[in-house]
């Protein structure tokens, strides 16, 4: 559970292994060019947008790539390496380049992400990992964003943690909810590394704990006078809003505030509007109503048409394993090798040849237009690049940007995004043109 | 990526740690007994039986438990809690003791796989990380029991990596599919953590690298002589497999041995029926097919069905985050507090009061027959039980079983269950009744 900047270099397929040794006992070092992109995926669970996420992990990885002493003792033991090639291991540093797209970047399917150039077995070893963060990030700040924009301004929190598909999900869920604009994360772990507000207040349990929901809110307010929720479904949450609003007059009396209270189950839209019909009648009017149980953007929209008075939202597991599209088809493909663009066509999955840049045209009020994919070295008049070269000779050229600079930089991108691409269900896809140079590297 | 049996205790959700403040600050350390159990999913991906897995990383976490000053500091900082309570929590160690089916188990919903028992701030802290870690870990040794299943004595190799929602998940899925009898991971850091074989050779990237694709085969048979796959679909399958057949005979010739060929995408029921007669025709009978691309129990059941001549598959993505139901609803409910028994009766959400046992009656050849979940202290002539106390005092009672021992475990509990639950598609519900004496402890 402690946190480091080096992922261990055998976080990795075996095959980038072996084909490095190959690589290695040839005297293959040629620079190569690996460029990571999503494909379209073809089962139904579309995304009209990405936002990229995950690039930090990706270069403090990069930039502390190296082999140590068990790792090695423990690839010599498989027999499959030559002392060579081993001696070259405990040497090994990444010393290539990397471009990519920001941290809270929006983007479209097969447009590059992030391009690596490095030599063939510096370029090869870094594939793993590069895909495993980058997707998994993107997936969760993508799935995030969606619920943000359901959400219509009203504040959501990260529930995830307990059904996250490991503690290092939880974690990286909890970072990427706040890329995407959450108000906070019931992780405390998450809150501590990150710097994002903890949140979270009881559970059922808790109100069983005392000999009725009355003696559990009052024990609870006692504790916490100022920071107080209370989970009033355990029995019958309409009955349980008259215990907190009891509960709440009598805090009040003694200078404290009740903050909220929060459904976990039900039809949220009906109880909502009542619970908060019977806080308004005791003057309760500022105490918040919280929902929780299932929630993700498709039960937020649903809810909030049905005319839901819910100030807050615990978003939870299906968010947390981004449950309707629970990974991306996200690839690295090599593109450039020994000065020779390379490109495959196997049915239904093209790569682009050649290193390339993402341009992006915005109108006169900052609304993006569309997208051209070109060449690396090309430029486009009127049009922002998205790639930007954040490593070089192995070194990160930047310090990283703040957690909070990446949500700033995220929200005034989705800002930009015609709400027409934010559909839920629709398939909409922004348009994304190849540039006459690209395509003129493509052959025939 | 360095791994230790310490999780850190706030790897929780923050209201565990309010409502342990709570406790604490009422001086309530009654013992409480919470209960670990899957509920049936309404959402279509039922499973009609789960594969224990994870007790491993819960007890190691448990018996570890105890907050450092880092923590403490962090806690402080919020400002949420007293110093009484902090001061509590520096002095923190779990006490308690735990009932938990052994991993390799297979189980249904509804039964507890794990009961913990401790002072009530104690039982509380453990709740994230105990559903975190046995959720995820039965999730994923469930799916790839499936696949197991499915592959019908083919081996399986887990290729999940790149794909899986973090690291931690990529080898915890290594871990879990091993339990499930899968042959090896590609997965290096996995392979040396938990000594499963690791596995892979080349990417399409390799074979890009040379003029040809016979040139990259013999330049990799020439770097590991006996430890080849070719990868033979770069650019089309099965020229790709003749051109495997000419450099394996040479490779023959020089008293070396192609282990097999991978096909990675197209109609794999058709190319690999090709490909293992231009294999045959060539007297290269024992060169292996292997397939990838998209493989899961369903995809694999597919393939056999029309007839594929695969020898092994590597299954990654939709396996490594069991796309198909990427979440399981397992849940930790209060049963008994204070010397009373807890039930809750929300709609759709019953959880049985009372600690308990899982008995299992089988026939004479050893095949499942029944479940009973009945209370912890009663007993069922001829019945197994499946919960064991496996932690008391805070301490682990036996060494962890080797990780071979819970394959052989699950192996032969995976027999005694009939084949008709082991439908992928079909609903079928093993019969689990509940005993007498735990009826009459629910009262009305």
């Amino acid at each position: 559970m402690t946190h480091t900047n080096r992922i261990s270099p055998l976080f990795t397929d075996l095959y980038e292994l072996t084909m490095a040794a190959s690589y290695f006992e040839h005297g293959i070092f040629d620079p190569a060019v690996f460029s990571t992109f999503i494909r379209a995926p073809h089962d139904g669970s579309r995304r009209n947008y990405y936002v990229a996420a995950g690039l930090e992990g990706v270069l403090d990885a990069l930039e502390n790539l190296h082999f140590d002493s068990e790792e090695i003792a423990y690839l010599k033991g498989t027999g499959l390496f030559t002392d060579a090639f081993l001696n070259y291991l405990k040497r090994f540093r990444f010393t290539g380049s990397v471009a990519a797209m920001p941290e809270g970047a929006i983007f479209f399917h097969d447009e590059p992400i992030l391009e690596v150039t490095a030599p063939m077995p510096e370029a090869q070893l870094a594939e793993t990992f590069i895909l495993n963060v980058l997707g998994f990030q993107t997936l969760i700040a993508t799935k995030a964003a969606r619920c943000m924009h359901a959400a219509q301004g009203r504040s959501l929190i990260d529930f995830s943690l307990r059904r996250t598909q490991g503690w290092d999900a939880g974690n990286l869920v909890a970072r990427c909810t706040r890329i995407a604009g959450f108000a906070a994360t019931s992780n405390v772990y998450a809150a501590m590394r990150y710097g994002i507000p903890p949140s979270g207040t009881m559970a059922h349990s808790y109100i069983e704990a005392f000999e009725n929901e009355q003696a559990a809110f009052s024990a609870y307010a006692n504790t916490f006078p100022h920071q107080s929720v209370f989970l009033i479904d355990t029995y019958d949450t309409v009955e349980g809003a008259r215990n907190a609003a009891v509960v709440a007059r009598s805090m009040r009396q003694k200078g404290n505030h009740l903050i909220g209270v929060r459904l976990d189950s039900g039809d949220m839209a009906a109880l909502s509007k009542e619970v908060r019909k019977i806080l308004d009648q005791e003057g309760l009017h500022d105490v918040k109503i919280v929902a929780s149980s299932g929630f993700d953007e498709f039960k937020i929209d649903r809810v909030l048409k049905e005319g839901a008075r819910i100030d807050s939202f615990g978003v939870g597991t299906k968010m947390g394993v981004s449950a309707d599209a629970p990974y991306l088809d996200i690839v690295y493909k090599i593109v450039r090798f020994a000065d020779r663009d390379v490109r495959k066509l196997s049915p239904g999955k093209i790569t682009l040849a050649g290193k390339k840049q993402v341009f992006r045209k915005s109108d006169g009020a900052g609304h993006y237009l569309e997208d051209i994919i070109g060449a690396r070295e090309e430029s486009i008049e009127g049009a922002e690049t998205l790639l930007e070269t954040v490593m070089e000779g192995g070194k990160i050229l930047r310090p990283h940007p703040e957690l909070s600079d990446i949500q700033r930089h995220f929200a005034r991108n989705f800002q930009r995004l015609d709400d027409a691409y934010k559909s839920l269900d629709k398939e909409v896809r922004f348009p994304v043109g190849i540039s006459a140079r690209l395509k003129a590297l493509q052959g025939n």
